[in-house]
This record gives C-alpha cells, structure tokens and sequence, in this order.
C-alpha cells in the first residue's frame, strides 16, 4: 500500500491538526482504546470532572437550597444561549430542558395544534426511529386526525429530498426531520428544504442530535421554525445530559408548550393556581431539570465555542475524508461496504460501513481489538470523528483492526445474538 | 419556661433518637447552619459524593458507552423497583423518569383517554399550583372537553375531604392530589379517598412528592391507581433529580403513555419505525434519562431502606408534635401561626407557620440567624424536618431564632422585594 495509508502518514496528519492539542482537554486514560463512539457518548472533558466536583460538593452539599439563587434557576437559559451560538441562532431561542424526546413531542404537538386545519406530517425513513414514535403518540392522542408519511430513502444513505418536496402541499403541517441522520450520517440542506415548506404553508422541525458540535447549522440564517437536540454527543455534554430546543423568536408566542409546569410560568413563586406562560423561550421548560446533568453540559459548550464551528467542520471533512479513502483502499476488498455520502457536503461526522459480519466484527472490535465504534441494526458498524479529540493515528489504527477482524477471522468468535445496548 | 423549652430537653431527646447516627452519613460541614429545607432539597449523602466521582470518572471518563451495558440502561426500572418497597408498592409497579411535572402529564393524558366519556377532574386548592398547570395543558391540548374543579379549603390548612367526596359522580374521570399538601403538610387518607373514588368509577393519582420518604404510604395497600413523584426531597437524590411513577400492575396495559420514546419500546435496537410499547413499566419511560442524576438517586433510597419508614415516621411524628409545642410556648405570642394540622395522623413531616412579616422574617432567617426554612407565598415559613437528619437541638434552636427574628426586629432591615427562587 502507499504511502497514504501508513502510521507514518496518520502521524503527519495529527502533527499538522491545529486541534490537536484539544484531545488533552479530555480524559483518555486507555491509550490503547480507540474510541469512535463520541457520536453516541462524547468523551468527558477534563473541566467536568472539576466542576462535578463543585456541584455535588459544594453546591448540593454546601450551599444546599441557596444554590438555586445563586444559578442553577438559569441554567437552562443560561446554558441553552451558550449552546445557541454554535447554531447560529439567537441566544433567546435556545433553551435546556427534559429529553429530546420529550422535547420533540412539546414542540411537534405546538406546532400542529398552530398548522390546524392541516393533517400531514411528513419524515422520512432515515429519522431516528424515536422520532417517528414520539410522532406517533402525538398523532393518537391528538385524536388520530393527523398522518405520518414516511418517504423511503431510494437508497438507505442519503435523504429523499426530491420526494418529500413532492409531497408539499396545503395540507401539510409539519416536516420532521433528522439534520444528520444517524446511520448514514446523511446531512439535509437545511436552508433548501426550509424555503420548500415554507412555500407550502408547512414548519420543519430539525432533530439537530447528530449535527450540533459538529456540523455547522445555521438555524437563523436557513430560516429555520424549530429544531431540538441531545447534547451527549459531539457536545460532550455526558450520558444522558438534558437536551435543548430552539424555537424561532416570532413563533415563540404562537406555540404553546403543552406540557405546562411551573418552570415556564410566569413568576412562580407566587403560586398562582392559574398557569400563565411566561414570554419568551422559559415557557417551553417544564419541571425541574436534573440540575447536575444540565450544569455539566456546559464545559462541553465551551469547548467547542473555544474551537470554533468552522475549525471543527474542516478537520471532521478532513477526517471522514480520510476514512473514506481508508476504506476504499483497505477495507472495501475484505467485504466493507459504505453506507454514507461519498460528498462531503452532504455528509456529517460519522462513517457507516455495512458489512454482512457487522454485529460480529463490532464485538471483535470492542472485545479484541480495542475500538468502540457502535452498531445500528441491522449491519452498519458506525465509526464517529469527533473533531476535538479523535487523531488520525486513531482512524488509521481503526481501519488496520477492522481490517485484521475479517482477515484473521476474529469476528467469527462471536455469537449474532445482540446485547441490550449496541 | 418550664424545662421542656431548654436546650437540655433538646439534647435529651437527640440522646434518645434512634436514628442519630444517620445524621454522620451527609454531608453537614456548617455546623451552626439550622437546616430545615430538606423537603424541598435533601441533604447531600455521603455515599453520594464517592458515587459522582466514580460516576463522572470512572463511569463516564472511563468506560464510556460500554457503561450503557453496564448498568446504565436498567438503572429507570432498577432504582424504582427500590423506591417501591418505601411506598409500598411492587418492585414492578415503579421506574424513575422525567420531572414530576412530565410524569403527571403522561399519567394524566393516559387516565383520561382510558376514562373517556368522563369530563370532569377533581382537585383541591392545597395542590402544588404546577400540578394544576400540567393539567390545565392536558386539557387544553385534548380538546377543552374536560373540566378542572378546584375543591376550595376551608380553613388553607385541612384538605377538603367532604367536598371532594360530595363532587364524585359518573363524569369524574379523575382525581389528582398531593398526598401531602406543600404548605400545610395536610395529609390525604390515601385508602378512603381511594375506596368512594372507585366506587365513582373515577381514578386517583396522587402526588407523593412531600410524602415519599417521610410519610408511610401504602399504595397497595389503599388499592391506589396512580401515582408520582419526586426524589430530591425527603428522598435526598439531588437537586432536580428524576422524578418517578407509579402504575398499577392491572393498569398497566390498560394505560397508553402519550409521549412514546424509544426508552419504553420493545426491542428498541431493532430500530424498527412503528412504536411497539414494551409491557410493564418500562413503556411509561420516554427518553434518554439524565444519566449522572438519575443515579444518585440511589444512595438516598439506600439510607431510608436502612432507617425503615415505621422509624422514620416515629421520629418525625415526634419532631412536628415538638415543633408545635415549641410553637405555642415561644412562637405564638409574637404572631406566628400554625398553618398545619394540630392532628400528627393528618400532618407530614413540615409545619408551617403564618406571620404578616413572614417573607422578611425569612429572609432574616436565612441571612442573619443561619436557619434555612424556605418561604410559600403569600405568608407561609415552611419548616422541614427530615428525620434522617435533623436533630431535636435543630428545631430547638430554630424556636429560639424565630422567636429572636420578631423581638430583635431583625426582619426589619430587608426588603418586601422577592427573589427568584423562595
């Protein structure tokens, strides 16, 4: 093989990486571990493990009941402005709260309670399946007068913009779909499909999950209506970390949080019995957050405000550039197929590689060979470029394992039968 | 005054309490600190600080997304299952999701869809105002076909048990009550509300969060339907720490949770695009939960399993009946009232107390005289006793202090300006 595909090469490439020097911010404590999981679970930054410290410690520990005047009552706007900037949004339109499903179910049932009249709902068959369930549930409970039309991918990697533009019309209320979609890590142009619904009278909601922290978005600028999102991935923001919407300025007082709690009234502490929304992006909170996940997200915000969205995107397009071409050279003659965009426009940061071993050749990965990449049923092995601390030297090694997996048979040690979590 | 009022009696009474030691497992690291806001945020368990870090370290940190298989993913159904034997109620019949705000609306919706035909809702003025937000949302969002009637009480203090009673016919679809009541610490008798509920054919969902952990409850036992609550009280998880929820084994399947994710479906790494509700409790969870305060829910539930509620309730039985004696003795004749039940069988583990200068007797309270109580509009000085940690001397010296606050004028200097948080 050239000289391309040599541990030297991926050496050189780490060496000229302007962010290289981010990987130190967080903990990698297994050298050996190749992790390219960071779009499922993103790394712990080292500033978390002060500041977890401090919240338990001192906060919870110490200050007790104060610390809820002393900040933890903004933090979900606080945090959530923070965030918004990395999405091109206006720190107003960004809150933290609840799950991401639970959040998609706040602002799709607002939304279609606003488009009334109108019964179609419109997602394709790449959305991350929660999605599609949340979307169901509010269908039925909303008394099953609305449709989800789901347009099938012509060929499972990239979106089927041409039939969901087909399918606009009067009727439609409302586009629900994932920015990047997880499998093959597909990116939908955000400005294009906005102007489209628009132009029908429909909203577009963006599960922004596997964009924000590593794709630019541009939510003002495309226009966009509403967007929702995790912030356990590329935000390193830890396991379960509450998750965040973003509700345009001038749709935020003609949509009504459905799930109204006190966290969204205005003045609370009067303990009125009477549910009166506050302005603005408080009135999509609902209860109270889990205080010690939602302050946590913070340093990964921060770390990537640090970096900047621009620097991010041209070392991940770098990177999956790379890995493309890996593959192609090591990977495809042994039975790899890839499952993702080969444009990078079109492609966030994470490579699928189908592969009819998949489930197998992912265990021998985790158990053998020391990579963590994660699995989607039914055969793509998911392999994620975090930009602020996945090197070069890590995809290469990645590419030789999962190489050395089919070649020396590793992958046949294992059972096809699958574990609660993949 | 006679010997009782005496720091001597105070220390007498710690000297016999069973329970002392479990005060050395939290953290109290400002001893002239008077802490009696631990139903509204518990104290910080020892056990808890070590679980963070090895939670954030080595759970996160370390072992990254190979921790989902590690325990992560049971941990919804696993700690609730603990939290049911302090509830009595079956290990299968608890999991811990959400706020309480989101779980109420889950059960809610799904009580009222089951009880379709029915329009009406029953609830009291005592209720937590959010309580009656959520379900003014609920409502709202299922068409406006249902009513909300807010059973006044009579004195603010005593449940209206007789006009609640009297308003259950055949269009009660549902009642919905704080078991124990956030001002005046009122307690519902679960089993009888229950029994002429039923008999109306209407269901019952309680509100646990000022009970759990500090009043016995039998859910079973009282043949309850529903329930939720949270965990950062009495149940010392942390601030805003998930929330839980009660269903019924026969309800169970009967119930549909409106907000359908990915947490409660069958098989959910098939990816499959229809939502299929796992059986049991898991298909009440939605979302990916806060992981890191989801968790340390844990160690809470551990130290009130160890102390048993029949202990926990002796003591805090002693510690209100003490508290109003103090009252009467010492607080009484500067204008402090009792705003909670003279009865012990009808009171939880709080006493409130009335005063026209109550917000500024607050405030001094809490800056001047190291006594954290907290503060319910309009005039309400809330005094928690957690009987895990509070000490007889505490509550003396909070007598002591309140009694200071009004004969000093200490009140005088702030302000009648609220903050944020009270």
């Amino acid at each position: 093989m050239g000289a391309m595909f040599s541990l030297e090469h991926a050496q050189a490439l780490d060496a000229a990486d302007p962010l290289r020097h981010f990987r130190q911010r967080f903990m990698c404590d297994e050298p050996e571990l190749i992790y390219l999981d960071g779009n499922s679970l993103g790394r712990l930054p080292l500033a978390s493990i002060k500041l977890a410290r401090d919240l338990v410690e001192q906060q919870w520990g110490a200050r007790l009941i104060r610390s809820w005047n002393e900040g933890w009552f903004d933090l979900p706007i606080r945090i959530g402005g923070k965030l918004a900037t990395l999405l091109g949004a206006h720190a107003d339109e960004v809150a933290i709260a609840d799950s991401t499903s639970v959040n998609l179910f706040k602002l799709a049932v607002a939304a279609l309670r606003r488009q009334r009249g109108r019964t179609r709902i419109l997602t394709d068959d790449l959305n991350f399946p929660s999605d599609l369930y949340v979307l169901q549930g509010a269908i039925e409970m909303l008394g099953g007068e609305h449709r989800l039309e789901i347009a099938p991918s012509a060929d499972g990697v990239h979106g089927p913009v041409e039939a969901l533009q087909a399918r606009l019309d009067d009727d439609v209320a409302l586009i629900v779909l994932s920015h990047t979609v997880f499998k093959s890590g597909y990116v939908y142009d955000m400005a294009a499909l906005t102007a489209a619904a628009h132009a029908a009278g429909a909203l577009v909601l963006w599960d922004l999950s596997h964009s924000v922290g590593s794709v630019p978005v541009a939510l003002n600028a495309s226009g966009a209506d509403l967007a929702i999102g995790c912030t356990y991935k590329y935000v390193n923001g830890g396991p379960g970390a509450p998750a965040f919407l973003f509700v345009r300025r001038d749709l935020q007082a003609a949509l009504h949080n459905p799930i109204s709690g006190w966290m969204g009234q205005h003045d609370p502490f009067a303990f009125g019995l009477e549910y009166v929304a506050e302005p603005g992006m408080r009135h999509f909170l609902t209860g109270t957050p889990p205080v010690l996940s939602l302050a946590l997200i913070e340093p990964g915000v921060d770390l990537l405000a640090e970096a900047g969205m621009a620097a991010l995107r041209a070392k991940s397009v770098q990177q999956t550039e790379y890995f493309v071409a890996l593959w192609e050279a090591l990977l495809a003659p042994v039975g790899y197929t890839l499952k993702s965009p080969r444009q990078a426009a079109q492609r966030g940061s994470h490579i699928s590689l189908g592969h009819v071993e998949g489930w197998r050749i992912n265990q021998a990965l985790i158990h053998d060979l020391k990579v963590l990449p994660d699995f989607r049923a039914p055969d793509n092995i998911r392999l994620g470029m975090a930009p602020l601390y996945t090197s070069f030297v890590d995809l290469y090694q990645a590419a030789i394992r999962l190489r050395r997996a089919v070649d020396e048979g590793i992958y046949a040690r294992y059972s096809r039968q699958r574990t609660a979590v993949t």
